[in-house]
């Protein structure tokens, strides 16, 4: 198959994607957009690669091109963004047949069409391993975008969903294959894994409230994650007892974490729950002083998702 | 070393890329940006992978970052647009040292500085292979936007350089390494091999005249990309005898290919010449049907860069 004949294939996948955004789209050296004019416009990358994100024969093509889109989607959804469009660079070794891109093209396709995320263009290279690398840009209103930087001492730290869910589901599919669709507990774990959803509309909605100071996605682990909110607004967190152990460490869960006005927060967990049907689960509190430490004053160090662990 | 202190030794070495166009940069979720209200904005992704588009051994590490950040800008600037900003993912195999992205970087970053293309976020994994994927964003008047489709039966077809250093530059340093250095007959070829440059003044010349129907970059190689610029218009196209075959599929070279009003073209030439310092070089003429012929009238199969050939 020729580069340009799976181009067309790609494209055919994409026909339900809204693409009413962009100006010229996929099929030139750039696509062309009209970015909105009140607002501001942001950016994030993330790269999904073989054998350390995902394997291909453990996981379906679809999934991993839904959980590709949805990283960078959740990155969106923390500054409070909706997404524009995405583009995807593919990294395919000569082993993959011809199926496998356009399966992960029908995970992206199916995301994106329900988030109303053009995909505006690509890049397909051969390599010794399979990747997908995608950038995303979305939108917000100035007044809106959140950072990891805002929070204030007093702050409560609440997170949208429970956390865990996602390495449950992992473990489930590597290590106890025969239990999946046997029961329905087991059903919310593997959807986690397998189809995370991003908070866009939970990262709007709080990105609209000016009791929440700082937001950031746990996708590395909460343990990391809250520290790396924590150092950039020069604070140190509380984290509650109910923060056990994995949750706080185990990673790739697309739920956002944010430092919210102590006054407000019981108020605004009813509303959040109103509006969007999801808890605000408080996990902690901001305090004066750096680092992470549990309700026992002990120092939490971080232990989630370090993409670097293991170098020299 | 922690992801967390390899993005902080990354950082430094972006310090001289100018940053006023962003909002926020580095470090958070998402970078954010304020798009010019009067341009339309495009974006573009190009992933260099080792193994398939250079080996660590036989390039500097800079030169890989700058090809990188290149393939993207000439992409922005055979739309006629400027850059904005540019995203990096890059994955690195466990045998790399900690000094090698850093240095990727020092290439990525001095191209950056000199074209104006802010860096504003990134995504560092491991994986088996190293690969870096960019994603560059660019600004450009609507007026001015160039696509591949615009070409019309009569337009001259013209290159803005000559073709084929980057594939003589690549064959020195593979198959006679011992020559590098010895001739400054041979400092051409290598300098278009490892620091190829985009022709974005060029571009954004080329784009603001209404007499240049259409454009597309070079680094497929010729025959290739003529082959998309006739498709994309539904004409055809005959090359000229200076075409010569190596010059056709050599790829990866960043020249832009213009199809361009053949009443103005000779005009357009000379002001080209005086603004730029460039020519543009004549190398054959767009008609009335499909497919790309030589002046013969053979059919000439495109034989340049497929990303996938060799594929099932």
């Amino acid at each position: 198959m020729t580069e340009d004949a799976l181009i067309a294939q790609l494209r055919a996948r994409l026909a339900g994607v809204p693409d009413a955004r962009l100006v010229l789209g996929i099929g030139d050296d750039a696509a062309a957009w009209q970015p909105s004019r009140s607002n501001r416009s942001v950016i994030t990358t993330d790269a999904l690669v073989e054998g350390v994100h995902f394997r291909r024969a453990a996981m379906p093509a679809a999934a991993i091109g839904h959980r590709a889109l949805a990283a960078n989607l959740s990155d969106l959804a923390a500054m409070g963004a909706r997404p524009v469009l995405a583009t995807i660079a593919a990294g395919l070794p000569p082993e993959v047949g011809p199926d496998w891109l356009p399966a992960c093209y029908d995970g992206v396709a199916a995301l994106a069409a329900r988030t109303g995320c053009a995909i505006a263009g690509g890049d397909i290279t051969r390599g010794p391993v399979a990747f997908l690398a995608i950038a995303a840009v979305g939108e917000v209103r100035a007044s809106n975008l959140k950072t990891r930087a805002g929070g204030r001492a007093g702050d409560v730290l609440a997170v949208t969903g429970p956390l865990g869910a996602s390495r449950a589901g992992l473990c489930l599919t590597l290590e106890r294959p025969e239990l999946g669709g046997t029961d329905p507990r087991f059903e919310a774990a593997l959807r986690a894994f397998l189809r995370p959803e991003p908070r866009l509309r939970e990262g709007r909605w709080l990105g609209a409230s000016r009791h929440v100071h700082a937001m950031i996605d746990t996708s590395d682990g909460l343990s990391t994650d809250l520290a790396r909110l924590c150092a950039a607004a020069g604070v140190a967190a509380e984290a509650g007892a109910d923060a056990e152990a994995w949750a706080r460490d185990g990673g790739e869960d697309f739920e956002l974490l944010a430092a919210i006005d102590r006054r407000a927060f019981d108020h605004l967990a009813t509303r959040f729950l109103a509006h969007t049907g999801r808890p605000l689960l408080r996990v902690g509190t901001l305090v004066a002083g750096s680092g992470v430490r549990d309700r026992d004053g002990a120092a939490v160090t971080p232990a989630g998702w370090d993409h670097l662990s293991g170098f020299a």
